[in-house]
């Protein structure tokens, strides 16, 4: 596989874990990048958040950025001025290898939470993966970031502008938000188109609210999250706001990496769009979608395949809209009307309706009748599994 | 077992769900209060309230109430103008045996959301319950309003003022918030002081607050959720707000119905008390308090018995707050401390922490360090019978 100019990967294995679920597995990542490269971020609003989550966060604001250091098995969470320390002298022994300045390294952790990161087994990650740092290691990266997920988790856009190419790599992690290791969900993008840095930022965020913010498994975030987006300009080929196909193929492909984390999300049999139109803003449209893709009852009756939509009524009650007429709501599972204006639609077929709930992936619709706005989440089911695995698991 | 003066109470089966949770049991509740009788209430927020639930809030605004009624197997929810018509005309039904007016009758439903009440059969429980009206019937009263709780739930107090008597009795339902029929809760209070109506309803708010709004199971709020308080002045005894033995008891005995909820809260298996202190508000620890209470991750691990107090941190962290410290958190598993400052406690003991885990009643306290308010939630654990409950359900 061809990468992204101007991004070299490289993973190693430093024993961060004695967990079985890294076992014989890379635990450490480094992206090296090239010097000029645009790079934005999002991070969790956790006020939990790990000290890397801070430190990312805050070396990016500050200056340029020239490597992203990643390992699994621990989350540096709960760690205080420690873990703080610790994830600087990471910082450190990766910078003296790539011979930068450590200031522009940027730490990320995912694993357990109040232990601090064991500073010789990232020593030895880091040498590993610094000696073999290249341009196709991708599949290998999307590797080495995973804790809990079955499937390593990597989108690939090839396109041209201009007549010359430009690349978009990403892979993620997450095992579903809600995986034993606090399933700290994890994105790396990187293209070797030229982006202003204000516009990267901008679309970042946006594309973000759009794809990882909208898939929920339980609701919980975790103290770790984040997902950065490096645009290194290698191509020669410069993306501007008229640059639709580039923003439509980066949109696409962090779409994919938030529908494959749902569906590798721990436990999960389903993956089930929840769309909620003819809302008075996307807000509200959203907030209803949420209510309804989180509420443990609707998630059951997901995983039964079982066409309960009082159970949806419910989560669209709960969601707290103002001036709400339940009179005016219809509510289909697929292209199936369960309810119409409120009452039990006429044609409504439980038979049918359960038919599509035997499918892998389906969608509710929910219409509000109240505007014009839209909004959507992607769930899992609540299944048997998902109590099992978060149960037995041990920290 | 005496009563309250001035409530008559009786049950009687009409048959209304064929379910078998119901075979054989009282589906209708009838109690009867004399006229001069003071009565509060407080009535889900939900969205898709049932019309019953409209109906009771109006009735209670705008005149004397004279009868309560209620039914299990069927909810009256999602059901429209034929709902509101329906229960109208099972009102209607009721006034006619008591010979009182029909507007003076509260409607109370739990149980399937979006069937027609089936009016036949109201008519039968009516008649029979009418014909049995006693004083002394609260346990089958308790018994008539089960959906799938596993045990009737009832509260009686009995004190003295001024030498002499007043009774205070209690019954709810609700199987957990969680159960199958959408987890209504239901609950009905009586007693014989005189209470002028603008503090009963005062006091019928704030006592609600800190029991039946601080149990959860799974967030999941109902269509049909309700608490009602009546005051029928019988015994001759005014309580009014100097009357602090009155108003104690009746705390305690709305806290102790509330915490029978999450007892019998269906597949849990163990009652938590989450208590937050050192917060800035109440509020913003009741806030703390509900996002580690309804964390699926936490409800997983008090399931079993796992003392993973990194989940408890980033259940805290997902609360939102502003100006947030994480070095000034201190997390207790019951007595012993688990973290202190934002990091592993020096003591920690997770063998200890586990042992407490294992009891069927702990506690949870979170010391946030920022204030002096203080906060708490009841909840129970997230078991694989929770899943099994609620997904072999067929409505």
């Amino acid at each position: 596989m061809n990468g992204v100019a101007g991004v070299r990967l490289g993973t190693g294995r430093g024993g961060i874990s004695a967990s079985k679920v890294y076992e014989g597995r890379d635990d450490v990542l480094v992206m090296a990048i090239d010097p000029g490269a645009s790079v934005a971020g999002v991070f969790t609003q956790n006020g939990f958040r790990a000290p890397p989550v801070y430190m990312a966060e805050e070396r990016l604001a500050a200056g340029e950025v020239r490597a992203l250091l990643v390992n699994t098995g621990n989350a540096n969470a709960a760690t205080g001025k420690e873990g703080f320390a610790r994830a600087h002298t990471c910082c450190r022994m990766l910078a003296e290898k790539l011979e930068i300045d450590a200031d522009s390294v940027l730490p990320f952790s995912t694993g357990v939470i109040g232990e601090q990161l064991p500073l010789e087994a990232m020593r030895v990650g880091i040498g590993k993966a610094t000696e073999v740092l290249a341009l196709d290691a991708w599949p290998q990266a999307a590797e080495a970031i995973m804790t809990t997920d079955t499937i390593p988790k990597l989108q690939v856009r090839d396109l041209e502008i201009g007549g010359r190419k430009v690349s978009i790599r990403g892979i993620a992690k997450g095992a579903g938000m809600i995986a034993p290791n606090m399933a700290t969900m994890l994105a790396f993008v990187a293209t070797d188109a030229g982006i202003e840095r204000g516009l990267l930022a901008e679309r970042l965020s946006r594309f973000t609210e759009e794809s990882f913010n909208r898939v929920t498994v339980d609701g919980d975030t975790s103290t770790n999250d984040a997902c950065i987006l490096v645009a290194t300009g290698a191509s020669g080929v410069r993306a501007d706001e008229e640059s639709e196909g580039f923003w439509s193929a980066l949109r696409d492909l962090m779409n994919e990496l938030a529908s494959a984390l749902i569906e590798d999300a721990e436990g999960g049999n389903k993956t089930v769009r929840v769309l909620v139109e003819g809302g008075r803003s996307s807000d509200e449209c959203r907030r209803v979608a949420r209510s309804v893709a989180e509420s443990p009852l609707v998630k059951t009756a997901i995983f039964a395949e079982d066409a309960n939509w009082g159970r949806i009524c419910m989560a669209i009650g709960n969601a707290g809209l103002e001036d709400f007429d339940q009179s005016l709501v219809d509510v289909y599972i697929g292209e199936l009307p369960v309810m119409k204006g409120g009452l039990a639609s006429p044609d409504y077929d439980e038979q049918a309706a359960s038919l599509v709930m035997r499918e892998a992936t389906y969608g509710l619709r929910i219409a509000l009748g109240r505007g014009s706005a839209r909004g959507e989440m992607l769930t899992s089911d609540l299944s048997h599994e998902y109590v099992k695995i978060n149960a037995d698991y041990r920290t």
